[in-house]
């Protein structure tokens, strides 16, 4: 997308530009500030999802011992289940946040009208952002338990891949928490000003 | 705190009030109307406030089974430990948030310059809110495995007395997450007006 009349000379403007020229000024700094926030946003909402993937999967393939009596596995856990499944709802959460990001920074609009995809951002993030600590900090617990219990060695790798998935969940946390910053601080501006634009 | 001239008739208004009369009008029922939110924000404090100091209450003065050797100890178990400080950590945060909002009610000012306060109330309802929530969760998946593992039935008043704690801390990081709605509010109000009044 190329601007018109590209008046951006490394910071110096000439003294007097007309005010034509100056709201058009304006508006292709911002459409590039919030182009750069979009992507930004795109980004942690990607590694999001890439960490609460790789948690479910990790704890979804979490069993070990063959078919015999002494065999673990994940679905034998409260803390665990909940581990997966949370894990699960996030990873397709933020893969339909990754589409609609794309989205907006492809066409320039939301999937949903402005003031819909705003609210339902900021709020799915805070909501799926406890549940994931929540559920992550429930599977700690629960390991660490176990694995002072059970002195047993044949069951050390259902623990080690138990460990993985929870430390991948609390990765996914995090930048689903960032997302959350990036999504209030848009609900802010929308509130602002009207449009998701921060300016 | 008298208004000098009482021009609120019922939600009835003379159809042309003059620009001083509508002016004072609106900073009457914006006082009203903060006093009102202040209201609530300290009900919610005081509710945190005294559900987490019982969680902590509950859980440092959980041991059961004398001084030999079979006694089990709050501080025997990672999670609880994480329970218990994080429950006292926000009663004394809550405490001193209570104290903040009297302050206010009281002289109509706030305890830190305005942008702090509100900046300070929100960054901090927000990670003790996590961080209560983490630690019941934590204390949640221990309490459950414990109680599945011990079928001894002597250690029945220390899971009890656990369950109690954590589900005070549950009711806890639901009213600072009320809190929490409500110091982001004014902080959006803030932000908006340049004052941390809601119209």
């Amino acid at each position: 997308m190329r601007s018109p009349e590209p008046n951006r000379n490394g910071g110096l403007m000439t003294p007097s530009p007309g005010p034509r020229n100056q709201s058009q000024f304006h508006s292709t700094v911002s459409v590039q500030k919030n182009r750069r926030f979009n992507v930004l946003i795109l980004i942690f909402r990607f590694a999001a999802f890439c960490f609460s993937l790789a948690s479910a999967i990790f704890m979804f393939a979490n069993f070990h011992g063959g078919s015999d009596s002494d065999s673990v596995r994940w679905y034998h856990f409260d803390a665990f289940r909940f581990v997966a499944i949370a894990a699960a709802i996030v990873a397709l959460y933020s893969l339909f946040e990754v589409g609609a990001s794309v989205w907006e920074i492809s066409r320039g609009a939301t999937v949903f009208p402005e003031v819909v995809q705003v609210w339902f951002d900021f709020s799915h993030d805070q909501v799926f952002a406890y549940m994931l600590l929540s559920a992550d900090s429930a599977g700690t617990a629960l390991a660490r338990t176990l694995r002072e219990r059970d002195t047993c060695t044949a069951n050390n790798a259902f623990y080690v891949q138990s460990d993985i998935s929870v430390a991948l969940g609390f990765a996914g946390f995090m930048f689903l928490g960032f997302s959350s910053l990036l999504s209030g601080f848009r609900v802010v501006c929308f509130i602002l000003n009207g449009s998701r634009f921060h300016m």
